[in-house]
């Protein structure tokens, strides 16, 4: 990897502060809000062209110019593949659509997290951290294990208490320090604010430090890629949490269209269960950003975020697309799931699922016209409960014989 | 898909019978081993280049050539990713080599199989086939059963007893049959040929049909594809149950020489584990066949298969390629495989986890030369437990509630 990373600075959105990016930060150091990483994009625009990315080997860091990482020794990389895009018929749910889905349950840890903690350890380790914490409802505290055992460093994660217990038991095979909270991922992060002090760990919670964002970028990048400039989809329908990768996938759209690359930007569709949809609500509303959602709420994997940081940033993302928000009762979610498994052999999790359950609202609503392209972004979350058994078996006293 | 395939006929290694090729077929007519489909290499040397299968889109298909499927139309896919392809450092196990692994785990079934089932069911569809069956002790059964759902095919599987229950829940998910039988594979087989008749359902056992075999080639073409003709691995090594893997992997380097893209084939190293090495066995020996391993066998996973089908294509193709066999104890596979987890991240599987275990053994038998190039064929079977939490879900009467 010889090309240069044209990682420019970092900058607050709320107020205009401009911070030097080749040190350990966090969020703004004026006003306390997310900083998102800037780059030099004329620079890029002159030594850059697709089909340079393209002719690299598939994956991630196939776009390691619009990724913050100065050196390559800095790169943390399990092999990250392109991850599958598949054309799906599926009349019964959305008749005359021209539907695709995109799948991150291929990547190392089995979801998008992948994408977020491969660049942020990168940069972190780059820039001399040699620990790091966050608070997790699941498959980011084991893609951190995961990425984290690959770099040597040390990871502590603070899981809520309802996650699935085969995402600790991962975790901790991947040699993760873990802890269980109760309560929701707020309660999970006071618990590792009160505990980490001291420690010399860097803080990767969900938009509390610039470079996990720069990692679901490449989201975007890869749809690009595959699709080209004229054939991109009209619209990506997104389950979404914290909504990390609406604002990761907007800001890379938004760094094509500079590059002069592309023109439209996909219209961003967020979907969140309607048990937990602040977001959804937000944008319903015309809320510059989104209200804490009243408990008590049911754990919903990924989408379980009542509370989201930054979310101005992610409303931004789905208003200036031209998207929307839809929320889906979770019961449809489930029944979803099931049937996209039988119909389509496709493991999509619940959170991929619910971007199959708002297809009926998403057509009824007029949010797509008959005939446009739409693709649902399956996020992943299957393959961290494969360690357990790994895990079961270190205990185990001896395998079962049989004649 | 416009290139079309160069498949020219089917063959009998054993005595010599060819077949043609488009219509249904199992074992050669005459003898009952395993036919090898047969291409018209001249006249793809004349019209491919490595070039163009480069500038495809990654992932398996990209080599339809070489894969003996006549229409695009009736390709089976799911979207396979080119698998990850890793540089490790690990003093302490291979001091001194130039060590990488590639990692299946990424395929859609979370195992090697997606590349064995895609090519089968495809080529099956193609051919008229509306229902297949096959024993298994797991991954293959998952992966019939999720591209059987995505073809809308009927797929009925046979699994052993041993197999992990989640496994036999993964294959109700993607709307498979499912059968469990008590004993090893052969057994599940029995069962199924018992069951069978009348049904007009076509057989996708290992080495059994020609197809699954093809599907494994593409390991070998990714290989090619990613390190070039001069930078190929000197070793590959491989963990092997019933050896497809390996006999796939060297018909397909033997066509990309004839095709004139290579010179040496990498040496195949298979390694099995000490408690169920039929093949590792009859290398050491010098036999021509595996014998079956006497029983009682325990469960190895992908590993357990004590009489290998068509064992001769197997042991042909390690010791044409100069390779040679390896046995491990289980009990050090399992240690290695939480070794493997907390230093390099990587989810390798019991089966995967063989390979790191047995490069002492390979070292010091002077397998391997100092500063040679060695790949690590990790096959995956992680991402198929997923599944059966949408199946408990299914049954449970409501979520938990946190407040």
């Amino acid at each position: 990897m010889t090309a240069r990373s044209f990682l420019s600075g970092l900058e607050c959105r709320a107020c205009c502060t401009t911070v030097e990016p080749d040190r350990l930060i966090g969020v703004c150091p004026t006003c306390g809000h997310t900083l998102l990483a800037t780059y030099d994009l004329e620079g890029a625009r002159a030594v850059l062209a697709p089909a340079g990315w393209t002719a690299r080997p598939g994956g991630m860091w196939r776009y390691r110019e619009l990724l913050p990482v100065r050196s390559a020794d800095s790169v943390v990389t399990l092999g990250e593949p392109e991850s599958p895009v598949l054309r799906l018929t599926l009349p019964d749910l959305a008749p005359d659509v021209d539907l695709w889905a995109k799948n991150d349950g291929a990547l190392p840890t089995g979801a998008f997290k992948s994408r977020e903690m491969s660049v942020a350890l990168s940069r972190a380790r780059e820039l001399g951290a040699r620990a790091v914490f966050l608070p997790s409802t699941g498959n980011a505290a084991v893609a951190a294990a995961a990425y984290g055992a690959r770099a040597r460093m040390e990871v502590r994660v603070y899981l809520t208490e309802d996650s699935a217990p085969e995402l600790a038991a991962t975790c901790r095979a991947f040699g993760a320090h873990v802890r269980t909270v109760r309560g929701t991922i707020s309660d999970a992060r006071a618990a590792a604010l009160d505990q980490e002090p001291g420690r010399g760990s860097v803080e990767l919670s969900t938009m509390r430090e610039p470079y996990r964002l720069e990692g679901t970028k490449t989201m975007a990048f890869e749809v690009f890629d595959r699709f080209g400039a004229d054939g991109l989809p009209d619209v990506i329908v997104y389950p979404t949490g914290g909504g990390l990768g609406l604002a990761g996938m907007f800001k890379a759209f938004t760094e094509l269209r500079a590059l002069g690359w592309i023109e439209a930007i996909p219209r961003l569709i967020a979907v969140q269960a309607a048990e937990c949809a602040p977001l959804v609500r937000a944008l319903r509303d015309g809320s510059p950003r989104a209200e804490a959602w009243p408990g008590p709420i049911e754990f919903l994997g990924g989408l379980t975020v009542p509370a989201p940081f930054a979310s101005e940033r992610v409303l931004e993302a789905v208003r200036w697309s031209g998207g929307a928000g839809v929320a889906v009762p979770s019961a449809r979610i489930h029944a979803t799931e099931r049937l996209v498994a039988r119909t389509t052999g496709i493991v999509s999790g619940f959170e991929g699922a619910a971007t199959f359950a708002a297809l009926p609202a998403i057509l009824k609503e007029g949010l797509v016209r008959p005939g446009e392209r739409v693709m649902l972004y399956l996020t992943g979350g299957g393959i961290s409960v494969a360690i357990p058994r790994l895990a079961e078996r270190a205990e185990a006293p001896g395998l079962p014989t049989r004649s």
